[in-house]
């Protein structure tokens, strides 16, 4: 196939467009992959669309591979199956919601769990019917506050989504296993550098769940990973090592010390350390309690739960989302202090929490035998040598203290640093919340109903056109990975002379016989424009036809490593058939 | 490939649905090719699924093929251009409008017009970059006010959309007469049996314009052909043949009679029958006078028109509305006849139009030296003997009159019959329309603007599965067109032997190696029910491996003819190539 660029419908801009943030926006708008139409919506030009085309289709044919099967729903979707899931308020403001003629409500779906569970329940009754895994690749909405960065994060784009439908939990594995190891065959081909890390749900629901992050520095995804192992996670998902367990024998008692004006950790420190208690006081061996309260879903009722963690570190509000999730989590307002007299703020301890039966989850690191300095529940009151096991037992643990740089790897091997990503795909075991809401069950050899669980496994395929031109640029333009590539050869006719010309035309005419997808720049336009156009344009090989002709070669160009070969005209196909592996 | 029945994820159901009406619903419904999700709103299934794609891989090829570049918009739209071009009023209740999380307006594209001129007036500048034609092939929303027939009039649907830019109209012409070209391959190709009408322009406004129709009983398009030639037309878009013209001189003179009771043609006509003037009436021989009121865009005020046709036949007023097209065209309410008392219901005459300056347009049948009855502007009279160019003069021709079956086809060969059929394509002179409501100009070589002036095309892809689906069935189920079908070969292992099993198992392999889609029916079944399944499924052959094979025989069976032919067990690879013409 040979597109002419003298009529393509492209034309290359030399300027950055003033809304764009990051390279891949700057780059795709720039090179005439896409157009803004909207905020957060965007038209795919020809060379742009192929691209995305080229995506799908790894997807697809890696998505076959695994036996998932290919379907697809509409994006105007009725409001029923999502109030029933409880999603259509969950979703709040996020989803695009309208109304019909009727006035019937409807949304543009923003994942499609609910009609995926209603067709298979409609479909299939018996246990011999599963397992069974479905996908589809399409177009889908979400109403972002702040759409940004072209089409890495817009408010209609394409992803392939898709779930899996299992008997029991081995299967529910194997399916998630399948998917994880197709995302990263996906991922490979797609010449992507990635991390998978452990994840949360996020509004999900559900147990296992992995994000596939791509490595970018302009990624919106902070997440750490280990300076020396493979280990990474999402910060929200990120386990803290217990250490050991101390003896409780033998160990000092605990001491109500007057500390007048010691409402924080630092006050507190600096006059334990004035008060010459024989030892030298840190941060870290104060017991910071930090009072919430939560509501499971559909209850009315807050509760008080208090939080411990070592007085160095901040509880991440995040971390203790995800923690306790679904439940809603919010601070203490001055009216619960009101109502709640025993805590007494900056000066809260174990004891009144335990005296007044609210539930007190602590940090992994206060095992049993750590000693502490904490609040005596008591203005200008601390206890110190308060031991853990012997003068409070907390109700568990809770991941709510904050994540830093330097922090063990959960793993055991290195420490953790900071890095940020691109979220392009989600693996993640639903489990039964959506079989529950819509009593997907099968029915079983013994005629009994087996209640099904879920996988649900995303990829953002119009992002990932982002996230491979955030990975793959450089100064003068895009540089795309083969596989994904507009064109395998963008020939270049770089003069006016008949000869050039017909030699362009030739050679591109022999490679499209041989079946490579062929660019060819046959514009009137001078050779230090095509030259600047097809750097930003970015097709993986450039051959130049030019003055060399005269003396029977041509130029073949590496677009990634700049790499320069003369080559003898008549050469030139078999070369570069070659360079293609074809 | 290789499609395994075991596992495929399709149920097909005894039943019809409740809801369907048409052949193409009620079978895609029961074939386990698509499924309701919402009213007008359906999941594709597997098999439908493919379908569709191979139809608009077919669409997709022709459109290259003339030259036609893909791109892709957004559906979800913002409010602005619509606005600008008018359609975001015309449009009505027919579109799905949104407002997001901002408040700001938001339509889900119909059609894009808007957003391609945009686009063209935002990369082209010079007359050197024309023409050029741009396609979609993209999921549309329309709020139908009745969604029907399961695909066939949907409100989410999957239309392939392009448009022309040209300098000047010769260039237009071209373009339409390439996109209708590319129109007759695509639907010769899809096996469907269509006519080709003379269509009006419908809301889109603008000259040229034909519409593809699939002919079928079902369809929800009325139209006329020539019971003797190619001549076919919408009702809209039928002319009359105008007879010639009569002398004026030595004809009687106009009589005013005293009709008493006579509102009406039937009374008029049988009292003049009555009133023994030497001759006979017919209806045919009335002129009825109806009055309606026009309006044109963007005005404020109303305007009376007279219209006359002969008195066997009614206006219909949708070719009224047509012919007039922009204006908004309403009959005349007990206060338009309050504030003018110069019309006097049921005796209407030309008089009292030219006498007060209302427009009077004609039936082409009224030509000069035709005498007509009419009326006389007066209760109770009628005027006989009225001769057009003499007696009135109307200020024009107008196609008003109902188009009957047995009127003589406007080409001069035959008589019009009336037939339906399904709009599977719209081919459409836009001309400047939209390029002046964006004022889309390119400069010129004497750098002067030059106004683009542009067409639009359009064809129903998810539509055309329903539509073939009507053309290509029978009582037992679907029978697709090789060049759509979901598979190429429907492979039945009929029987549980241990040998059939390995011997269809084989046959599919081969098949498979060869390049031939296989659709293998692996099923722990009955035969019967394999049989049944095959024929609603409607894969073109159906190669059935059972109790011959014994004998060393297989059956081949052709879904279309019916036709069965048993074929050497190690020659049948062999035979379905060369059914399959591969």
């Amino acid at each position: 196939m040979i597109t002419r660029m003298s009529s393509l419908f492209l034309r290359t801009l030399r300027e950055d467009p003033a809304d764009a943030e990051v390279p891949s926006h700057r780059l795709l708008v720039r090179a005439g992959y896409v157009r803004r139409v909207a905020p957060g919506g965007y038209s795919w030009l020809p060379l742009g669309l192929r691209v995305l085309r080229n995506i799908e289709a790894v997807v697809r044919a890696e998505m076959d591979a695994i036996g998932a099967q290919e379907i697809q729903f509409p994006a105007l979707l009725p409001k029923e199956p999502y109030e029933a899931s409880g999603r259509w308020t969950e979703y709040g403001p996020n989803v695009f919601r309208l109304k019909d003629r009727k006035g019937a409500d409807y949304l543009l779906g923003p994942t499609h769990e609910e009609l995926f569970t209603l067709t298979v329940k409609g479909e299939y009754s018996s246990y011999k019917d599963y397992p069974v895994m479905l996908y589809q690749i399409q177009t889908k909405y979400r109403d972002e506050a702040r759409p940004r960065a072209g089409i890495l994060r817009g408010r209609e784009f394409v992803m392939k989504d898709s779930y899996s439908f299992d008997l029991d939990d081995e299967g529910l594995e194997r399916s998630y296993r399948l998917h994880r190891d197709a995302y990263i065959r996906i991922f490979d081909r797609l010449g992507l550098q990635y991390v998978v890390v452990r994840a949360t749900s996020g509004a999900m629901g559900g147990s296992a769940s992995e994000e596939f992050l791509a490595v970018a520095p302009t990624g919106e995804d902070t997440y750490v990973r280990s300076d020396r192992s493979g280990y990474a996670a999402n910060v929200e998902a990120v386990t803290t090592p217990a250490p050991p367990e101390r003896p409780l024998e033998g160990r000092p008692e605990a001491q109500v010390h007057h500390t007048p004006n010691t409402p924080t950790i630092e006050t507190l420190v600096d006059f334990l350390n004035e008060a010459d208690l024989g030892r030298t006081f840190t941060a870290a061996d104060t017991l910071k309690n930090v009072l919430v309260k939560t509501r499971q879903p559909g209850e009315r009722q807050w509760r008080l739960l208090g939080i411990g963690v070592p007085g160095d570190r901040e509880v991440d509000l995040k971390r203790v989302e995800a923690a306790l999730e679904p439940a809603e989590v919010s601070l203490l307002e001055e009216a619960d202090f009101a109502a709640n007299p025993f805590l007494v703020k900056g000066y809260i301890g174990p004891g009144a929490l335990a005296a007044n039966g609210v539930r007190y989850l602590v940090d992994p690191r206060i095992v049993p035998g750590t000693a502490w300095a904490t609040g005596a529940d008591k203005v200008d009151h601390h206890v110190v040598d308060l031991l853990c096991g012997r003068d409070f037992t907390p109700d568990g643990t809770i991941e709510a203290a904050e994540v830093r740089e330097g922090d063990p790897s959960p793993d055991g091997e290195g420490v953790l640093v900071a890095a940020r990503g691109i979220e392009i795909g989600h693996v993640f075991q639903l489990g039964r919340k959506y079989s529950d809401a819509f009593e997907l069950d099968a029915l079983g050899a013994d005629s009994k109903p087996i209640r099904i669980t879920m996988g649900s496994y995303g990829i953002g395929v119009s992002r990932l056109v982002a996230a491979i031109a955030e990975q793959h640029h450089d100064e003068l333009g895009l540089v795309w990975p083969r596989a994904v590539a507009p064109a395998d050869v963008h020939v270049v006719i770089a003069g006016k002379d008949e000869a050039v010309a017909e030699g362009g035309e030739r050679i591109a005419a022999q490679l499209s016989e041989r079946g490579v997808r062929v660019l060819l720049d046959d514009r009137k336009a001078t050779p230090g424009v095509k030259f600047a156009d097809a750097e930003l344009v970015g097709v993986p090989t450039i051959l130049v036809v030019g003055r060399g002709l005269a003396n029977g070669v041509v130029e073949v160009k590496d677009r990634a490593t700049g790499g320069r070969e003369e080559i003898p005209f008549d050469k030139a196909v078999e070369h570069l058939l070659g360079l293609l592996g074809s």
